[in-house]
């Protein structure tokens, strides 16, 4: 009953027939803008399966509303958070294509946030460090700003996703069309926690999966305004380095000067890492490499630089890369310092000789690279500058046997993926694509999707559409989204679900 | 009333009549526990004032009890926390000194506490890392374990010379003596915060605290386990670098390779400040140290060399200082880094590119340096690797128009004090300890005390004792006090009261 009547309520606001998806986003922004708020408000850690599958039943309900015969593709062991599906079946397509985003949104430190909760969304007329100021939901019929931005967990990374793939198919319907393939939907639910239990969801759901190519909905815009279409990803694996000082917090005052600081031992460990250009001097880093083919490196010359208004924007005065431009820098590995930690700072701080130091650090990979081998080079740099090195913490006997001892700790990570610029389905995306507004294509993303598991597990390549504003903050605290940027997506993917 | 009553308590506790100090400790150690674990249960950190005005108000309360007359001498304006003094008097003294301890306790992080909470003080059968288990508070008559541990935040550092004080004065009592000079007491209520508003108050109550001299009882025994006297104190000022990177927190994907991580630059800045030895490279920053004389020398060398003993106990495969003695090095100025924050680091931890990287650092003076001097040579060293270096954060327009930025900022601090190895304070004090036990003579304690301001407003010479037990985690999580360190300070101290 609750289902039919959600149902007959879809249909209902979704009635005015619009002249094209443009003018039907225009029609129904409160709409999906309601929509849209009451699915951020719904926390979307990964590692909470209790949240997580509040999430994964409240987007089924609105496929069901939709009549995309949702369902949950469970791992099987009810450990996993479920790939939700859906589908649109569309009697004699020649081709099955998959539209993906994820529901799962990346962890929070909720007192960094300065502009709301995490997961208590609201507007702002602009960024929140550029004087914009709150807004009360919009009223019925009340103009909406396209520069208003929605702040919360996950508002572009990736529940606009989400949402965007939904209001298009209300776009499709509304103008009473249908998709030129058979539309399937994939939702992911652990995305940001690296896909741990994606390739046996895909081995077990094969067949529900199969498909002629998938399209990821994910990622921000080019820097320059742009959507952005981009053939491939790069790889990403997480590692953690403990650097060991005393097993005890020590006075500074009355062992400063001869306890060795682990603080300063990471610093130095860190340091020895890259030159002053920021090129990684670790052994054989850059070693495995797929050169870019000419027709790749063409297509990077053709993408508008970002350089310099980025580094305006981003008050950085100066940038790694020895003039290299990012879009081309992104085309190579990368090793970056998410974090750092030893005791306290600021109010907290004490005079005190730590007991450890920890940089949380990510390396990112292109083609060519293997996780496990591009960690253990890593390990060798640690090796080559003194340092014992364990997989856990040491015990007493191997601190006191071997003069500095460290930790690393690595996740499986994944590798890249890139489709060649020669695939049909690059030169179909990038037509309804240019439709809808100006493109910029590129080989390859320097953010990361586990798109090889796609390949791997199902034979079919994956692109990726950016769509979301570039300052979104994803990752980070205060993310948000710009409404124009949703507004295009939607339109965008409506002219994608009809592409010939 | 109620003080009338508090006081005959106190002299029927006090009742029995012991032969010396150490069996008059032997007979009232439950009570002491009693009185110590009451005082350590009110927090005291020095910068929430209401907290310490309660302790200041209980600790008055104690003294009264004695019969000291105790007083608190304020700062004038409210905002500082008081001194609390008391004496006793002793008709026809040839000499007045004062015993110093301090009330205030350092802040706290509540959750890095393994075995209490800060304020919630315990008894453990040993250290919480070695065995040791928790026990119930003693029952009347149960024998107690000199090896038995107190934790709790100021459990030795410096609530414990608070009590040892007081108890001293109660053995006196109850062996009907008095003290061989005019006995004043004083009890500092923001030491750890780096006494601020000590200068004003000892301006203004110059005359009440004119004094031959002060024996401060703070500090650590030395580690090889006697008492230790120390002639000096290091200086210490603490001061916060911080590195900035981009405005906004950035994907590490999207920007990873391009954008500075103010991480790196932290680390590599860091990693410039000290060779492999751990001696610090910073222009000029050993210059200022006066040289010890031949006797200091001497007394150094005569110190029991904890080091091989240290390093076993707390796990180092090395040590700075290349060859030198822990003995040694604690009378060079020392560069330390007492914390580091980027981002965040563990479950917390995203794939951002930081926005700034933080590291607490506090710089150990001996005799010669100046503050002010010291940190200016580690600011221009700071220049010196392309920082162009701010005392607030930097504007957009700085950021854009320096390449690397960075801001210092530092606390006054204070200088080192040593009393000379000839005076005669030192040899009476030195007679006075050893009567109680093994004793060693430091010419300077490795750590800080703001001495200094003593000789300059009141002339007076400072003498530091030492009786905790040196494992105490003083300053960190887990503070505590091996009770036989707490039974010998009491005997000690009576012994001192008593010296000729």
């Amino acid at each position: 009953m609750m289902r039919r009547w959600m149902t007959m309520l879809a249909l209902a606001w979704a009635a005015p027939v619009a002249a094209s998806p443009q003018s039907w986003v225009e029609q129904n922004r409160h709409a999906i803008l309601r929509e849209y708020v009451d699915l951020l408000a719904l926390p979307n850690v990964a590692t909470n399966l209790a949240d997580i599958r509040r999430n994964a039943e409240h987007i089924s309900a609105m496929m069901a509303r939709r009549g995309l015969s949702p369902r949950l593709l469970e791992s099987g062991d009810g450990k996993a958070p479920p790939l939700i599906y859906g589908e649109w079946r569309v009697p004699g397509a020649k081709r099955t294509l998959i539209l993906y985003a994820h529901y799962d949104g990346q962890p929070v430190t909720p007192e960094q946030w300065k502009v709301t909760e995490p997961f208590k969304p609201v507007f702002l007329s602009g960024r929140h460090d550029k004087g914009g100021k709150p807004l009360p939901f919009p009223a019925a019929g009340q103009p909406i700003d396209p520069d208003w931005r929605v702040y919360g967990r996950a508002a572009s990374d990736d529940k606009a996703g989400v949402m965007a793939i939904l209001a298009a198919v209300d776009a499709l319907k509304a103008e009473k069309r249908r998709p030129a393939f058979n539309l399937k939907i994939v939702f992911e639910g652990e995305e940001e926690a690296g896909s741990p239990n994606l390739t046996g969801l895909l081995r077990r759901h094969k067949e529900t999966l199969a498909s002629d190519g998938w399209i990821i909905v994910d990622g921000p815009a080019h820097q320059t305004g742009p959507t952005q279409l981009t053939l491939g990803v790069r790889g990403d694996v997480n590692a953690e380095l403990i650097v060991y000082g005393p097993v005890r917090p020590l006075h500074s005052g009355h062992y400063g000067n001869w306890a060795p600081n682990p603080g300063m031992m990471l610093s130095e460990l860190l340091a020895s890492m890259k030159d002053e250009t920021g090129r990684v001097t670790i052994a054989g880093f850059y070693d495995d490499v797929v050169p870019l083919s000419e027709a790749e490196r063409a297509a990077i010359a053709a993408v508008p630089a970002p350089d310099a208004a980025l580094r305006r924007e981003l008050g950085l005065g100066w940038a790694e890369g020895g003039g290299a431009t990012l879009t081309e820098l992104i085309q190579l590995p990368s090793l970056n310092i998410n974090g750092l930690r030893s005791a306290d700072v600021g109010e907290r701080s004490r005079n005190v000789i730590p007991t450890a130091a920890t940089a949380a650090l990510d390396l990112r990979l292109v083609l060519g690279n293997d996780p496990a081998r591009q960690v253990e080079k890593l390990r060798q740099h640690i090796r080559a500058q003194g340092y014992e090195l364990f997989d856990r913490e040491p015990t007493m006997e191997e601190r006191l046997r071997f003069p500095k001892v460290a930790m690393l700790t690595s996740e499986t990570g994944y590798p890249a993926e890139r489709t060649k610029l020669e695939h049909p389905l690059v030169r179909d995306l990038t037509a309804a694509l240019r439709k809808n507004g100006p493109l910029v294509v590129l080989p390859s993303l320097g953010g990361s999707l586990p798109l090889y598991l796609i390949r791997q597990e199902l034979g079919a390549p994956t692109l990726v559409t950016g769509f979301w504003n570039h300052d979104n903050n994803q990752h980070a605290e205060d993310e948000n989204l710009r409404l124009q940027n949703l507004w295009t997506a939607i339109s965008a993917l409506a002219a994608v679900m009809t592409m010939k």
